[in-house]
Formats: structure tokens, C-alpha cells, sequence
């Protein structure tokens, strides 16, 4: 075993403790990262949240860093070379899930990255708020050449996690595609959908978010408050991603789907209850989607260096961690807040 | 005005009273049906159980018949010609989607057949438990030469129910199909999806359905108090269509939808609450539909015509409809009354 520094929660309080952590010396198909940076999820809030406080807890699932020390049957990285890590660090490798290249579906359910239940000695997995991480290397990722490590640490989750549905529903020139929500995931749709050559708006509750929208590429901003704004709208996307972290009523944004489109839930993961009517008049598809597998997100990076595309953050050292989760749960970021490790030992 | 007779309900209970109707006068554009075959529709029942007793309702809204009167501008039907009618009656007819040939769509909300309000006199449209109904010439079909008229009149509303998914969805050789009830809609799902060249399968609570659905054409039932049969045709189709009209847990049925499938919600027109972990792993998708526009019914038509495809029913006369919703109520029924209407004058 080694030792690393990290930042644990204990209990429901955003504010954390800086603690020594134990790591895993490398196995043979490991490789140990320096983490440099480590973006700041929803997620995270919500572990911290829910966090009964007796349990080891260092949230942090998106981060860059640079690897350190390779285990013997590793091929793929040598030491120095910058990588990234997602929330997903494990998979059983072998369900159909698996072997389609879907490891985030795994049968077996994907260990996460943090909070998560390591394959091999049972240990719980504790997250990139932290300076070192050990990861089997089927699960690091070259970070391509241009990409800032600091802007690319939430293409690991909130990123990938755009990437999938806008893959999966085929957008591409002249999709007309609606971003609900313009936060971490948002901002990051709405960039992904304009480099894939989208016809893309932006829903939001605030008018105030137009000027960023059309920063951001997005052709317009519909403000849900405007009702008549909204009967304008009605059926004309062919794809709405909704990134709205709190529970709400999906009817609006149903109606804003037209005919054959979907509506794809990936803000707020709980129970979701639809009027059938609203899917019915139009033929419309709900769907969600989270994290993606190995390949999926070797290409979210691969095109991300090539269209320039990174995450708007706000940098803070880790130390702050604390004031980063407050202010991302009153929505006082625009839009990831990332965290930097380098105070840390 | 002319006068028919027809079969009302007053209030709640199955027991339907045999009255005289008024229908209009055929207006240039409508055509005047002597109906011969009405299908008994989950519909009729909810509206019956759901009636207050008051306003005169007649169910129907799947029926057949023969042309006994045209409208001085009808050009596409003869007095004699064998036509059907199903659920929707007129339509704005400019909106997008009345526009596109999805009537059933329409953003004004279709003219139901009962239940409905006119969209020139304000009347209350009143449905085919009757022996004559006049309706805009649009919305009569020609019944294709080779279909037995008592036999097809369910294919105009629980045959275009499930074709429209069926079709929405590319359903055909080799598409992996499942239909979750063998109802009125469920064994036409099963002979359209066969017709359409899909390997099928039928899901249910019993056993004892093994031999309908391998009559239906399906290859194999999955019985869904059987857990690990449930268990081993998870992530297997592409499409599910769930037909079951009690409100019930989606989470089983979605569980059985492939990676990027769908699970179409055909029977049960209320909310519906869905676990987006069930959505998310598989990216898979929650859509419902209902009748179908007027091309797609001609669609239909011609499609059953050719393969041969009409409801397995039980004929009563209608004089015994309150039999028929009783015994509907209760699911003793393979698979959809029809009633004639040869006992009303």
C-alpha cells in the first residue's frame, strides 16, 4: 500500500477534511495517476449529501493527471503520459454489455470510481479529490494532445454523458436538437451538438442565460417562463436533451419534441412519472443515458481535441472544495467547478 | 336529421339500453354507413364505467359497413362500397401535423367517433354500437376485397394501434419483437409483427397462453412469474410492445428491451412512472402511440388484406354488448368482441 492525500466528507456537511489515503500499489494491469485536476459532478454533491459519515467518502470522478508508475502488463502508457479517469474503473468484462463496448451497462454493474466496490479485494473505491489514483488501465484514457487538462476533467462524466444520447440519436448536420438546462452537463451539450453541426437552442427559465447560449453556438434561447415563446415551439426538435438536475414535470419539454423525436432524461436520475398522452400525441421517445463505455469515450475525446471542445470551468484549489459544492447547489457556477490538486501531497 | 337505432349507456353499469338516435343529414363532404361489425374496445368500457349518466353516450369506434348514402361532393365512395371507420372522425386538417397525414396527431385534437364534439354543428358525436353513423368522407376507408368485414373492424382501432409503432419503430426480417399481453391489442401485435417478418415473442402472466401465441405465429412465450426465464430475455428486443391495460411496473418490461430498443406503452393511456436507472443502462427508449392518421390506416389495410391478417373474434349480437364489457371487464375473451348490428333497424 501507498499514501496520498485527499479530501474526505464526514457526514452531510460540504465542508471537507483533508486526510492521508491509502492506495493499492500498482497490480499488473494498473497504472498509478498523479491527479492534477478533478472536476466537481452533481454526483459528488449528492454523495456528500447523503453521506451517513462513518464510511471513508473522497468524492471526484472526472479528472486529468499524468501517470506515474505502470504495472508490468501494461502496454498501453508509459510514465509522464497525461491521461484521464471517468466514474467508471472496473467492469466484469465478459456480459454482452461488456463486450459490446458498453461497459457503463456492465450485467455485473461497472465499479465506480469512488463509493464504488473494488472487483479484486473488496476495498471501497475513494475518488479523485485526491493527489494519486490507482486504476486498472483498461480505464485511463489518453488525453489527446491540445486539450487543457484543466477544461477537459468534465468531459469524463458530465461530457460523456452528452455525448452518448447525441451519438446514440444520430445528430448530426441539421438535427434540430434542444438543450434543457444550461449547467455542467448543459454547457457541454449544447457545445458538442454545435460541433456535431446541430441546429441547437437552448431552454432555460432565465433570459439571462441568451447572451452565454449564443456564446456558447446556439442559434437561440427559448425561456419556459414565456408561454407563448414556448406554444411557438411546440414539436419542433428533433432532440431535447434534458440536463435539469432537480426533479420536474417533463411535460413542457415532451411537447417541444416533434414527431418520431425524443426527449432523453439525463439530469436527474430518480423516478420520472410522464402523462402516457404526452409520448402518445407524436410518437415520442423518452429516453436517459449516463456515463459511456471504453470506446465511446476514446471518441467523446478524440473529438473534442479535434472541434476544440472543453468545459467553461471555474478553478479552484482543492482546498475549496467545500465552497465549490455550496456554490454548485445553489447554481452559482458557470458551469464546472474544477478542482486543483497541486496543494495537496 | 334522420333517425337510427343504437345502443346508450346511463351511467356506470354494463347494461346498455336500446335507443332511437338522430344522425345528420349527410353534409357534401360525408357519407352515410349502414354499420354491419362493431369491435368492443377497452375505450367503451372506461367510458361506460366512467359515465355520469346524464348526456347520451353510444361506444364504437371500430366498426364496418356498407355505404347507403353520399354527399353531393363525395367522389371516392359509391352507395354499396364495403368501408370501415375507426376512432377519429374529422381533424383541423392544416395543422403540421393534420398536414404530414398524422390526423391523429392534430394539434386542434381529433373528432372522436363518440364522445367527440363536432367541428360544424357542436354536436356530440355518438360512436357504432348503432345501426348507422355518418361521417366526413376522409375518414371512412375502403375495406379491402379478401377481409371479413366482422373480423377487420378491430384492425380500425387495436389494429392501427399497434401497427403505427410497429411501423414508427422499422420493425421487419429480423427485428427482435415482444408483445406483453395477448389482448385485443396484443394478438394483433403478434400476427402484424409474424406478417411483417419479426421473430416474436409473446410475454404473459400464464402459461396457458403457450399454445395461442405459437398459433398467433409467435416463437416462444416468456411467462413473467417466471424469474429466471425473465432473467435470461433480458436486453433481448428491440422492440417491446406492452399492451396491457392495468396500470403496472414498467421496470420488468424495460428490462427486456435491448440496447437503443424500445418499450412502447400501447395499453394503459395514464401517467407513468419509469426508474431512469432503467431508461439509462441500455439507453433505451419509452415511447406510446395510438390510432393511426389516414394514410397509415389505408396502410394497414391493404397490409392485412395481403397477409391475411384480421382480429380471432367472438360475434354478438348487439343486443349482448353489456356481455361483452362485463366479460371484457374481467379478460375472458380471445381476443375482441364484435358485435352485429343486424338486430337494431
Amino acid at each position: 500500500m501507498r499514501s496520498t492525500e485527499g479530501w474526505r466528507a464526514s457526514g452531510p456537511a460540504t465542508a471537507l477534511q483533508r486526510v492521508v489515503l491509502k492506495r493499492r500499489d500498482p497490480r499488473p494491469d494498473d497504472v498509478a495517476v498523479r491527479v492534477d485536476y478533478c472536476g466537481v459532478c452533481h454526483t459528488d454533491l449528492h454523495a456528500v449529501r447523503t453521506h451517513a459519515g462513518d464510511a471513508l467518502l473522497v468524492p471526484g470522478h472526472e479528472f486529468t493527471g499524468v501517470v506515474t508508475e505502470v504495472g508490468r502488463d501494461v502496454t498501453r502508457f508509459g510514465v509522464g503520459d497525461p491521461v484521464a479517469v471517468g466514474n467508471i474503473v472496473d467492469s466484469c468484462g465478459s456480459c454482452a454489455m461488456c463486450q459490446a463496448g458498453q461497459e457503463n451497462f456492465c450485467h455485473q454493474f461497472p465499479t465506480l470510481t469512488y463509493a464504488g466496490t473494488d472487483r479484486h479485494d473488496g476495498s471501497t473505491t475513494q475518488g479523485g479529490y485526491s493527489r494519486e489514483y490507482v486504476v486498472r488501465d483498461r480505464f485511463a484514457y489518453h488525453l489527446p494532445a491540445g486539450l487543457d487538462p484543466a477544461a477537459s476533467a468534465p468531459l469524463l462524466c458530465a461530457g460523456i454523458t452528452v455525448w452518448e444520447p447525441l451519438h446514440a440519436l444520430g445528430v448530426g448536420p441539421g438535427t434540430r436538437v434542444a438543450v434543457a438546462g444550461l449547467g455542467g452537463l448543459g454547457h457541454l451539450a449544447v457545445k458538442l451538438a454545435v460541433a456535431l453541426g446541430a441546429k441547437t437552442s437552448v431552454i432555460s427559465r432565465s433570459a439571462d442565460k441568451a447572451a452565454d447560449a449564443h456564446r456558447l453556438g446556439a442559434d437561440d434561447l427559448i425561456v419556459t417562463t414565456d408561454l407563448e415563446q414556448l406554444a411557438g415551439a411546440r414539436d419542433r426538435f428533433d432532440v431535447v436533451l434534458d440536463t435539469i438536475s432537480a426533479p420536474h414535470d417533463l411535460g413542457p419539454y415532451l411537447r417541444l419534441v416533434a414527431m418520431d423525436g425524443t426527449l432523453s432524461q439525463l439530469g436527474y436520475l430518480g423516478p420520472v412519472t410522464v402523462q402516457t398522452m404526452d409520448l402518445l400525441a407524436g410518437r415520442k421517445k423518452l429516453s436517459s443515458s449516463g456515463s459511456g463505455g471504453r470506446r465511446a469515450t476514446a471518441a467523446m475525446l478524440a473529438f473534442c481535441a479535434e472541434h476544440g471542445v472543453a468545459a467553461d470551468i471555474e478553478l479552484l484549489p482543492s482546498a475549496r472544495a467545500g465552497e465549490a459544492l455550496d456554490r454548485l447547489e445553489r447554481g452559482d457556477v458557470r458551469y464546472r467547478f474544477v478542482l486543483d490538486l497541486s496543494d495537496l501531497s
